[in-house]
Order: structure tokens, then C-alpha cells, then sequence
């Protein structure tokens, strides 16, 4: 069928080809020219027969909303917007609003897979009507990894459901790793273990914590081993953070991808200043020495 | 080859059948005449041609060590005995020497897989001397998953390494579950998701989460939704607490798994002593209510 | 000097008695007949000379939101709300604007202290503009403990900042009545000791570990050994909550804290649906035996 | 009364002191001659009249162990021996053990305050026969803090009761010490607090949290804001790691405590091995920018 795509980087870019290899007709736009199908966003609903339906994939937060506010300018009653960035499922509703005032209808979509969903296909979890999830549905498939729809696809509940599921998804994915990576510090302290990337490795088949993570860390550790080149400086894109909140909105008890969410925290931190704070209320009780700034190593 | 197996449970019953489907001979022993092949450890060493080769998989702790103190008085120099149950790592050592007085040798091998392992094969982790694993290597070959053998299998250092690698896999184990755990907690208390078992189903394919154990909690969603016949009361056989423990001495931070092992003791508790002690004090200082012991559901 | 006080429930019934036993003329609004002064908010308003002061301390949320409307109906330019509430800090803003539309000034008021405060003094945590804080001085030296202003009261910073400092306050009353609890459980299930009260007790002086949590503590065992009357149950009321929150937002890594309040979640469970799932889980990989809901204590 | 006391550093040194003013005829020794009243151990059990009474006051571990072995040598049926350093409870029984052959009996001592005991005393906990213990109380009402001798005293239990309390003791104080640094980041990350040191003084009377600790965070912080001077390195001296593997040996759930413990030795990291295998797994499935060695801080 026919698709609208806005936004041609990592994810978008690569949904576009295979959506293409797939058979679909897809009109991509990006403000990059040497990406882009058409020059700009009215330019790209004019290239649409109508009724439309258009997928954003641009970065989660005010250029997802910027987005899809200008196009509930240049599209028209019965067309459709999906959204299939990382936004957060509270943006969802007023989104589906903005459009809904023009009969413009709304999708959100959770989409996981990273760069390889070019070749293994994407997770996909979406919320909306039936009806509109029924009308896409030829570019879920495609899309999607192949093989049994549910394995790879769910339509989890109505608008905001989508990008609520892969919330969560991405909020496990924390504690996934967190939980690999702290078995994997603790093989790599102790001297009866010989080689860690082959313990790691050997986990691939048979075992109960054989996964893709699983996979991934092993090749990470054959590309680097004991990871000589890369900072334990790490990121979080937002989800983390909302699996917590929506933890305590919810009181639900969370203690491991709260975990992991706080390890990130710390790993960006130069020092703690917790920990500065523990560190002089040892030295003021016990008169326990402190490592002063300048012995830093 | 020909191996000697002692122990015939839940996993040694279906690695005799694995190893005999594999072509190998065993004589296996149990004291429960309805499954053992011979009557006694004498008649066990007795039905095998010197030098052999012993497999215990019995329960770990004193019954391991029972179980291997008596081979060392039915083998004879030469023989190699295996360990492929849950020992603690620090008891290998110990059990090496003993039978080492004997001039019998020794590998630890930590066994993942469960009751899968009949028909996809056993992760194996395992510990000992090059000659002593090369010698056993048929039936590591035949025990574990088929495809190549360093994803099923590794060689994982001298004595104590195979059961060091089985505690930490099990320690990542626990916590993975808590991730996994977490959010369906979450996604069940979230009413926008109409479906937690498609969500987790839909994760199969393409997603970062995917893993075997997804696969599993989809499966046991689908067999009990939202587990109405399950009570949280979890066990814990040991590997988990070993790990945390393991951290501690290395100096290893564990928040995640430590946390899904304290889940797992709060889950056995009828009700919490600590959180007694927080109630109470909040009565103290705030005349907050309590709940008192006859009001409780 | 003159004050209005909306709310005479617990904390207000006593804050009156104490501002009046330290020469304050207090006029006191609750719609209990049986504790009010005047029967109406109109008659507070009338009754007091302007410029007023008029102290809010009803239960937060709608109620005080509700209460600040109304006030703003009655008083008039020159006048100084105080909420005194456990308010979250962002609705301070909010009601400094709604106020500050009739030329009236605003500040907020964390009081830390519960039923003690009465006879011992509460704690004092404020924001707003130094002229209001001036005003109010009388006030709040009378409700403070006695001693230097300082260790017992502190304008903390502009509007907003004294629920901020309150909130941070609880968040961390929270970890350390979770730290005590924990050390409390232990002690009581170790052997060795023969009173765990007594050990608590003899904590009060000149310990690392004395504080006035620990005194409750220690009164709290004497009162009820081993809690046997005491449920586990404990409720939280949003502090802890918006204080975790609010380490997320600021990045901050918070373990202990989140661990506190996660606790409190847990202990309103029946049971734990991700235990639940963890037990599903072990059941499918290891046919462990899961507790069945029918044979749970 | 008479007393030898062995190990005269930062702590005993002290102690003798105390002891003294109380009117005590005290016996040191030390290997450092500038400190020590006699010049070998021999000479400290000439020194003093038989049934004699010795303090031990060495670093836990190896040296006490050696210098109780020592003793046992120099001392004769009927002495007692008290361990007043930090030793894990379990080295008690064996050191009981071990006089106990030549007739000395043995008292665990737990010793809490720090640099602050010589003025104000110290929070003693031990462990014994009743017998010992009230041959040795005079000792201990001078150690201890004025008042009520339950308020700074407490005979535990049997051998060994001692060092559990002082262990339980140090590792609640892990979790109230780390509660309070959690909340001093927040207050300092946030700009609505324009003096978080003030804030924590105010907090010295009425409120919930205040606490010895907090009095002296605020004291810390007024010698060095923002502890610009301190850097977060934090050592751990044991009774914080026993703790947390005694909650694992009783199966008593342990978060705050535990995740106090992990946040010391994770400040004792160049980097997180654990963080670069989280960074490393998101390289890998999103192509996520990896922050090089080279452009750490």
C-alpha cells in the first residue's frame, strides 16, 4: 500500500527500505535533502492519495509534536498518523485530539528492534481503534519479523496503548541488562574463570538465560574483550524513567529496573555527591581518613 | 563411551535417556529400585570397565558429598568422577583432593536447562584439567545442544569454574525473572493494556526482550492468565544467594540481583517483621493508624 | 500576634494550643463544630484585623487546593496565606499566582514533628519572599523548638522551596525508618540475641546510630514485643513517592530511598503478581513445584 | 578496677583515657613504645594481679586473632579476656574456645562512637556469661555514656551476642548514613533550595529525621560546602558486608542496607565493568553512540 514516512534517520530510513522491499509505495521526508523523497511536508501529503495515512518516526518529545502539528495542517478528514517514535504514552491522547478535531485519526506505535530490524524485521506494538489498526495493518506485516502475527506484533489496547507497551519493553530491557551485566563483572573479578567471553558464549544454546541480550554481549565482548575500549558512561532515552514513574503511579514495587535506571544515573555522575556525603560523615564520626580531591586517581 | 550415573531424578532420569538415545552406555544407579540399573555403588563400579567414568547428579550439598565420598572408596586410580549438580564451587576443591588421594580426578560441570533438556540438549559449564575433559568430551558432546559446541558448551577453568559459571548463570537468572517479572506487574495494572499475555506473546520476534524465558512467561500466561492459581511464595535453591554472596567478596556492586533475591525471601514471609517495625513507627510519631494483625485480609 | 487557622484536625488542634500557649491570638476554622471558633471562613476573614495572616493546614491536594480558593474569595490585598500542609511543591506556584491576582502573598510551610510537636516544637521548612517571612517570624518561633532558630527552622528558599525541603525530609525519613527495620528484622532472627529491645534501647546514647527514630523504635518494642499486634501493612502519603520522582527527574540515583518506598508498596500486596510470575516462570523451565493459591497460609 | 588494655590507637588510646578519669588503674600496651605503659605482653599480665582483667582494642581479624592466641599464652585460669574491636562474631566462639582451655573466659565486646567516645562515651554491646559481665561491669559504666545504663549498655546475649549487635548496629548505620546523602543530592541538584546546608541544620530539632548523624552531616557540610574538598571514594571496614550475608543466611530481605553496602564499592571504581556491558549491549542492538575511553573526564 501506500505510506507517508517523516523522519529518515536510523529507524526511519531503514523502515522505509524495507517496507519498499516489501512492495509498498513509500514517500519519504526528512528536512535532510540528500534523504529526503520530497521537499517538504505539504509536498509530501500532496504525493498521497487520499485517504492517507502517514507515519512519523522522528525523535520522541516537541519534534514528534512539532510533527504531527503540522501535519494535522496539511492532511485531511479520514486520513491516518502513526507515530512509531519512543514518545511517551501521556502524549498520545492529546495528540490523538489535535487530530481528531480535523476527522484526522491516530495510532501509536512501539517499535523495537534497533538497526537490525532492517533485516530481522521489528517488534511492533501498537494502540488505536480497530479499525485503524486493521487499515495498516499491510505495513505491520510488513514491517513485522515473519512468521506467526502475535509473535511479533500485538495491538495492545486503544490509543496510547502502543507506545505503553513498549515502555514497559524498554523498562525490562533495562533490568535485562543490568542483570547480564552484573554476572558478567562478577565472572570477569574471579580467577577460576579462565575466559568470560566463552562463558558468556556458551550460554547460547540449552540454558535458561539464553536471549538475544545474551548473544549481543557475547559478540560485544569478542569485538572488545573486557570492554578496553568503552566508557562505562551510559545513556538513558526517557523510558526508563517513565517505567518508574508509572511503577509508583501504579504502586507497584520495582526495585530492579529502578536499579538499573539509578546505575545509569551514577554512571554518568564524574563523582557522587552521595557518596562525598557518606564519605565525610565517616570522617567526622570515626575520624575514618578521606580521599581528598587531589588523590583522585 | 561407557558412564557410570548416579542419580536418576527429575534431570538424571532424562540425561540417562539423552545419553543412551546419543548411543553411549550407562549404567545408571539410584537407591529407588524402580528406575536404578544396578543395586549398590559396589555393583555400579563393578558393572564398569576400568578406567571410568562416573556422573553424580544428585542433590546438592551433604548428599553430594556422601555420594562422593563413597565412590572414593568403590573407584580406583584413574577413574574421573564428574559433579553436574548445584554444589557450591568452594566444595569442589575439597571433593578433588579427597578423591585425588585416591588417584581418582575430578571436572564440576554446572548443568542449565531443566526439564527442556531431554530433547533441546543441556547448557554445560565445566571445570578441570584439559586431559580429563578432553576424555569426557562424548558425552559433554552428546549432553549438550546440537550447532556448534562453544554455544552450549565451555571449558570454564580449572576445579570449581563450571559450578563458579552454573552460579553466576543462575544469578543472572533471578534476575532477568524480576525484569520480566516487573513489568508484566506493571502492564497488568495499566488499563490502557487490554492483553498483558499478547504483549508479552508479541515480544517473540524482533524485540530487544526476547529470550526464552519471554517465551516461557508467555506460555505460562497463556496456560493461567494472570495466574489465578499461583501463589508469589517463590523458593530459592541456593545459586542465587551464593552469587550475592560471591559479589560481596569480590567487592562487586549487585543491586539488581541482590534484589530479586531479598524479592524472593519477602515472597516466603508470612508477613514482614521490618515493615512491622515501619508501621510501628509511624504510629509513634505521627498517630498514624496501623493495621492491626485482626483487621488483615 | 493575630493568625487565622484553617484545619483543626490533628496537627492544626494542636498548633493552636501551642501558638496560644506561646501569646499568639488565634482564630481557628474547621467545619467540625465541636473544635471551630467561627462558622464560617467569611467569619475567620472578619474576624481577624487586616493585613491577616491566615495559616492553612488541611489535608493536601484537592482539599487544601480547595481551601486557597476559597480564602482568596475572602481576604484581601496586603494579606499572607501559609499553606502548612504536606502540599506537593508544585502546587505552590500555582497558588502563589491564584493569590497574588488579589494582591495577596503566599508561603509554604513544611512542619516535620507529628503528635510530638505539640510539647517538643515542629520543625520548620519555608519559602517565600524574605518580607513575608519577616511577617510571620512570631509564628514560626513560637511553633519551632526552642533553641537556636536555625536548629529547628530555615527559610529554605523561594516559593515552592519549603514543601521541596519537606518532601525531601519524608523521603528520607523513609530510608532510615526502612534501614532501622531491616537491622531490627535480623536481630530478631538471630539467636544469639536474647533481647532485641534491649539492644534498640542501648543504641540512645553514644552510638553512630542514635537518632529519635530509634528511640521510637526501642518505645515501640517495649510497648508491643515482636509486634505481635502490629500488621506489616503501611501506607505512604506521597512524599516518598514524589521525592523518587523527583530523583528521576533531576537524575539523581536514589536506591535507597526507591527501595524504601517500594517496600511500603509491597506490603499492601496480598500477594505479589511478580512473584507470581517468577514462580510461573520456575515452574515452566525447572518443574519446580509452585505453591498453589489454595494451599497458602 | 584494674585493667590491661591491649592496643592503644585511635580507640584504645582514648579509652585508657576515659578510664582513668574514671578512676580505673589501667595497664597499656602497644608495640609502639611512645604509648605503651609496659614493653611486652608478658609484662602486662605481670603487671597486673591475678584474677586479672585485659581489653583487647586491635583491628579486627589476623591481629586480634594473633594477640588472643598471645594472651591465652601469657594469661592464667581465672582471667578474662574482652575483644572490644570490630571482630565478625563468628571468630567469638573459637576465641572462647581457645581461653577457654586454660580456664579464661571471654567477653564480645561491640564499641560504638568513634573519635566522640572519650567525652561522651561509648555505646557498648556484649556478649557473655552474666557472671563475666558483672565481673566486668565497672568497666563497662565508664566506657559507657552517663544515664541510664540501658541507654548505652546492653549484655546481648551469650559469646558472640556482642559482635552481632555492633555488626547489625554498622550496617543500619550504612543505610541511614546513605538515606541522608540521597536526600543532600537531591536538595543539592535542585534549584529552588538556596542553602542546603541550612536546610539540614534546621532539621536538628523537631523533625522526624533528626538524628546525631544529621547533626553532623550539617557540621560537615559547614566546614566544607558542596564538599568540594572530599572526594566519594568510600572504604567499607566489614561489618556492613556480614551484615548483608547474615540477612542472606537468616533469608531476611535486605534492600536499603544492601544497596548502601554496593554504592561504596561502586565508589571505589574507575569505572563500572557492569555499565561498560550495558553501553557495550546498547551499541549493539541501537547503534547507540558509545562514549570512547579517550573522551572520559
Amino acid at each position: 500500500m501506500q505510506l507517508g514516512l517523516v523522519g529518515l534517520g536510523k529507524m526511519g530510513f531503514n523502515m522505509r527500505e524495507r517496507l519498499r522491499e516489501g512492495g509498498h509505495e513509500v514517500v519519504g521526508y526528512d528536512p535532510r535533502p540528500e534523504v529526503t523523497d520530497v521537499p517538504t511536508l505539504a509536498a509530501l501529503a500532496e504525493a498521497l492519495d487520499a485517504p492517507r495515512v502517514v507515519w512519523v518516526m522522528v525523535p520522541s518529545g516537541p519534534i514528534t509534536h512539532d510533527t504531527i502539528t503540522a501535519l494535522a495542517e496539511e492532511l485531511s478528514e479520514g486520513d491516518l498518523v502513526i507515530d512509531g517514535g519512543n514518545s511517551r504514552y501521556t502524549e498520545d491522547g492529546p495528540h490523538a485530539k489535535l487530530l481528531g478535531k480535523k476527522g484526522i485519526t491516530f495510532i501509536d506505535a512501539g517499535v523495537s528492534g534497533g538497526v537490525w530490524g532492517l533485516t530481522e524485521g521489528y517488534g511492533l506494538m501498537v494502540g488505536g481503534s480497530d479499525a485503524d489498526v486493521e487499515r495498516a495493518m499491510p505495513i505491520f506485516d510488513t514491517l513485522r519479523p515473519p512468521g506467526p502475527r502475535e509473535d511479533g506484533f500485538v495491538h495492545a489496547g486503544p490509543v496510547g496503548a502502543g507506545h505503553y507497551a513498549k515502555m514497559v519493553h524498554n523498562g525490562i530491557e533495562y533490568g535485562l541488562m543490568m542483570a547480564y551485566a552484573e554476572g558478567y563483572e562478577l565472572l570477569a573479578a574471579e580467577e577460576l574463570i579462565t575466559d568470560t567471553q566463552a562463558v558468556i558464549q556458551a550460554w547460547s544454546n540449552g540454558t535458561v538465560v539464553r536471549s538475544w541480550l545474551q548473544q549481543l554481549l557475547a559478540k560485544a565482548l569478542k569485538e572488545d574483550p573486557e570492554f578496553g575500549e568503552i566508557s562505562g558512561y551510559t545513556e538513558d532515552s526517557g523510558e526508563g524513567r517513565w517505567t518508574v514513574e508509572e511503577a509508583i503511579s501504579h504502586r507497584v514495587p520495582m526495585p530492579v529496573i529502578a536499579a538499573s535506571l539509578f546505575a545509569r544515573f551514577a554512571s554518568r555522575q564524574e563523582d557522587s555527591p552521595a557518596m562525598k556525603a557518606v564519605s565525610a560523615l565517616r570522617n567526622q564520626f570515626g575520624g575514618h581518613a578521606v580521599k581528598r580531591v587531589s588523590e583522585s586517581g
